[in-house]
């Protein structure tokens, strides 16, 4: 669903409001051309330097202006893939104004862009039966708010139907938010094309708010467990035994995937943790003088797995985690690939894991 | 649900990624006060200039810098309700880069700021029973192509009960998105609210996104009729009679709810137009030399409304389009309210919409 901005006169007026300088002209930024180069385009008079900044780019790129104020740049062609950018203007980094697809995230302000290609991507938009994201309110008892979270229901869900789901729990990264799952990671995507193919099972997944304040993990592991689970398991048709529950996370929420799963084995019998972050308080006092009856959790958890890039900022600490597992006998796929600290990269690890879950 | 931003260090490390660099500390923005006056934090060590401009000032503020590179200002008690603001900093203007709420919009990135307030306000989030909204994917055969929605349904809506629903398909303004008025206008806990206390019918409302190009009139009103509408009378329990159908819109989308909702009155029996833009050829070739059968349009249209308010800048033209309609003989219901071009009123005239639909 690709968004065309056309020079449309009338559009300038609008919005300007109280105390609003005037607007600058619509321009067409990101363009995105045949052979996956991109054009950027930002407007200013005033800017004395302006650039591009990209987890496709290893640097910033200048951006050069022409007599309309008009700045702009044009980058070699990019793998397929959708990218996180943001434009350095002076000294300020910010999200292009053109561009309606923001980064969900509550520290920074970027935009993305997706690089569509020749090929068929499996985070697409496809001719498939699409599946619903439901923004809902639940109650936490653990935190004592209201609280917002989304749940994923498949193509053909139906709430008083026989079908119980499984339901996959995806965490977020550390300032994400509940909606960066479906905005950057297109999770909804993803599933909807899987389940299309046959390669994953029909699933609900719930995309919650990781980033409890002031103590991410224990509160958020209560939060899970204790008031996001009934809530679910109220509210919709599932199943409501381990082998029916799966949690997976990303960077933070990667090391909550961690604490939540391994500590609930008789919750959860899937777990996939993807680039955890685990320089946590929480974790060591988890995980350093574990000493799992191995065998039973073994038994229990129906998979296990870590995945990272080998160039991601993490990559050690992760082959410690992995190394930590392993040494207490815990039974655990280590999923390695090439990559950075992305969501290029989670989109990937999420397509695998959905294709083990609920499977054995 | 207030989210405080917290000082994290382990924070400052993620999505630094490649060519990215170093991220600006955690600072709190904005923090609003118990009197309601609210104080704008941004952090930069080299900019010459930094203000804050927002629907609740009359012009832009400017903001102070201490030493350690946060620029602030404190800005005296704000009359609680949801502003956008954004900030300038030097020749630049930006969302606040520490507010997760950002203004849903094509063309600029501004933040919003909810002030609560001592008294319970309609959209503000209250313990009630809550519905939910559905993100969906809809094919439009006459834009070719497929869409997103948002389909808000009310509490205890059953997709297999009997209870059949009327629909409120309700346009955001131009440059908006289907996201704006979830997020700035809180559509779903106004409608929550209002028929938690018994003031509004529980009804479905349909919130698509109305940007066609180039075309924003014409073709925008085939794809409501010939494929949202089915799209929802396919996959919700709803009413399908024109009783059971309203529509609403705001600013460009309200100049669409004129032509939608006059041109097809065998179709919406409620038609409710907030601010309308109405200077397109479509609105001139439908209605300058229209002779409607007023008589039994009035039969058809249970409630005919434009609101708008004395400050908007199109209150001359929407006075002049009140005028073309009662010259026509229609029964028509003008709200005239005090205020802008602003979504504070297009909270106000939905809220009283809400009470007034499906009701005769």
């Amino acid at each position: 669903m690709k968004r065309i901005i056309y020079l449309s006169p009338f559009l300038f007026i609008f919005h300007a409001g109280l105390g609003q300088p005037p607007r600058p002209p619509a321009i067409s930024s990101p363009d995105i051309h045949q052979d996956q180069s991109i054009t950027f385009r930002y407007y200013s008079r005033t800017a004395q330097r302006v650039s591009v900044s990209g987890e496709f780019l290893k640097a910033p790129v200048k951006m050069s202006r022409d007599t309309s104020g008009v700045w702009s740049v044009t980058v070699p062609p990019v793998q397929p893939d959708i990218y996180p950018y943001s434009f350095w203007v002076d000294s300020v980094q910010m999200a292009d104004p053109n561009n309606t697809y923001i980064f969900a995230n509550e520290r920074f302000k970027r935009s993305i862009v997706d690089i569509l290609g020749d090929q068929t991507l499996i985070h697409s938009l496809q001719n498939v039966p699409h599946g619903k994201i439901n923004y809902r309110y639940y109650k936490s008892a653990t935190l004592g708010t209201t609280r917002q979270l989304l749940v994923y229901t498949p193509p053909g869900y139906d709430p008083n139907g026989k079908t119980k789901y499984p339901v996959l729990y995806l965490i977020h990264g550390g300032s994400d938010t509940e909606e960066t799952w479906t905005k950057v990671g297109r999770a909804n995507l993803i599933a909807d094309n899987l389940i299309a193919q046959g390669k994953a099972k029909p699933m609900i997944i719930v995309m919650p708010y990781g980033n409890v304040r002031p103590n991410p993990m224990a509160d958020f592991t209560k939060d899970v467990v204790n008031d996001i689970i009934p809530f679910v398991e109220e509210n919709y048709s599932v199943i409501k035994e381990s082998k029916g529950r799966a949690v997976a996370g990303f960077s933070v929420g990667g090391g909550q995937t961690l604490n939540i799963g391994l500590t609930n084995p008789d919750k959860f019998a899937y777990v996939c943790s993807y680039a955890p972050y685990t320089a946590t308080e929480e974790f060591k006092s988890n995980f350093t003088n574990w000493s799992p009856d191995a065998k039973a959790m073994n038994k229990q958890l129906k998979l296990f797995t870590i995945s990272v890039g080998t160039e991601d900022f993490l990559y050690e600490s992760v082959k410690q985690n992995i190394a930590l597992f392993q040494d207490k006998k815990i039974k655990l796929e280590p999923f390695i690939v090439s990559g950075g600290h992305t969501w290029m990269n989670c989109k990937l690890f999420l397509a695998t894991s959905l294709q083990q879950l609920f499977k054995n």
